[in-house]
């Protein structure tokens, strides 16, 4: 069921011993989101844990100093960021049909739990949060600021992404005003690289090539990149941003080698060519922006079938 | 003399035939403020041009879409984003003398117009017109919104920067209601590079050089580096940015060759370390965060050096 602030307030004010879940391959939001929570519930006197499936990565540490799990049963489950059950991962997918309140702000959320507080034009759950308690006339202080400020923050790109809305802008300016230190979150969530991470991206650059006279750019995420810069398979998030920074750029490929030989493909779009469509040729699919698919072969013969497909299609965009 | 929005909006409706004054070497906010301002005096009925001294960069043309000068003699000046007469250029330094008012945000203007209309705690010149169009209850319009948008959006690093404040962000919601077309503009502001660029950044990536196991960078704009990616001298702008992205990162050198051999070296502070006392010991200074100074020499015995002083700086912060 779809509740209202008043409602969801009720929730969390009846609420005891309460888990709040975050979902798999946790995010800035999901993270930032889910411990907001847990600290507002244990000013409230409650007890409260964060629960995640997988690990927190450790550029997100920083949202749980002092945080310690305390050790109750759990009555109550709220689940921040969790379109779906599928995205509880294993750990905490038994308690994905027994959720009290979700608190999210993804316009495909399959409304799984009892009840859901959902505003699909918020750019980020931090930012759903925010105005809930907002509306509760709660104290936030600096630490639950911290934590819903880096939510907004990564979800929006640092309020450079197409879904920064006047309200996203509001909730960071109130946020930022409880002394949150804005400027060391951001380098830590959009500056700071590994030395690996930095080699990887000078030979993927290095290796960058140019179709249509630019309008079309390819990066290869090699087995020999990963050997040679050390990076594993895994820690490749975001360099599809590579492909999209040269100007005039329509179709940016990212075409990664698993383990297996198989090319797992990323196409970005500036927003004319329709890279869902052009995966589709592939059997994968996505939106306009960003979408994917799965190719086998060579390196050369996967380069050769994605670009002559995406050249089709750039070329039919016209000037 | 510092005057109020009060006064302020009295000179702009008083004013005629204006000449609005962009500082030389044009960035994102003086040249957001000024067509802002320029749009805003027409729309009062007013014939008003802007004045640099410079070209505007191809980046910016944006922002004078459908402008064109207007044949006039002008009878008032007024400067925006420019703290200093020094700063004004060969071409609009004549009218330096004669600024009526002068709208800015820098805390070291040097109240050379006979009026200032000064907010040091404005992130943005932009964000001071902002809220002199707002207290003047004016209509603003998504053309005046996009400059004073794109003002705002590049001095605050897109909201990333130390800089931005609370107000930054309630200014930037109330204009992108305007319509601003703000992921276009973040896009083209903080994305976009040419190919050249491209190039350029992979060489000096490949040659960055670490010390302290990684608690210093350096890399070297050398014209090597010039030469092979096509970039001019001048074209290098932002590059000290490679060298912060380090994880740990205490400090980032950056020795640009000149067409003579000498260095012109920046360097860039997590916030630790005091790059201004360190350049001062070259003759150079600047801030704690930002500094610059020139060394002459070949490259080895230049970065020798450099890394000698940088060394013994950070050595001396500790763990």
């Amino acid at each position: 069921m779809l509740i209202d602030f008043q409602k969801a307030a009720e929730i969390l004010k009846n609420s005891q011993n309460v888990y709040v879940i975050s979902h798999q391959s946790p995010d800035g939001d999901t993270l930032g989101s889910g411990f907001a929570l847990v600290y507002f519930l244990r000013n409230m006197g409650k007890k409260a844990n964060l629960v995640c499936s997988d690990e927190i990565p450790p550029k997100f540490k920083f949202l749980s100093e002092g945080y310690a799990d305390e050790d109750f049963e759990p009555e109550c489950f709220i689940a921040v960021d969790i379109a779906d059950k599928a995205l509880f991962g294993e750990k905490t997918a038994p308690f994905a049909e027994n959720i009290e309140l979700c608190i999210d702000h993804h316009i495909s959320n399959a409304l799984y739990a009892k009840n859901t507080l959902l505003n699909p034009k918020a750019a980020a759950t931090c930012q759903v949060l925010f105005e809930l308690f907002e509306f509760m006339g709660a104290e936030i202080g600096k630490k639950i600021a911290t934590c819903l400020y880096t939510g907004l923050a990564t979800d929006t790109g640092c309020f450079k992404f197409e879904n920064t809305t006047p309200e996203a802008h509001f909730a960071a300016g109130k946020l930022i005003s409880f002394g949150v230190e804005h400027f060391k979150i951001n380098r830590r969530m959009f500056d700071e690289k590994s030395m690996a991470r930095i080699k990887a991206e000078q030979l993927l650059l290095s290796g960058m090539e140019y179709f249509l006279g630019g309008k079309i750019t390819m990066i290869a995420v090699t087995r020999d990149v990963m050997e040679k810069s050390g990076l594993d398979e895994n820690e490749f998030e975001g360099v599809t941003s590579l492909t999209m920074q040269l100007e005039g750029v329509e179709v940016g490929i990212t075409a990664k080698e698993r383990s297996d030989g198989v090319y797992k493909v990323s196409m970005r779009s500036s927003g004319r060519a329709n890279v869902s469509e052009i995966c589709a040729l592939f059997g994968g699919g996505g939106h306009i922006r960003a979408a994917g698919c799965t190719v086998e072969g060579s390196l050369d013969d996967v380069k050769a079938k994605l670009v002559s497909a995406v050249e089709k299609a750039v070329e039919a965009l016209g000037e």
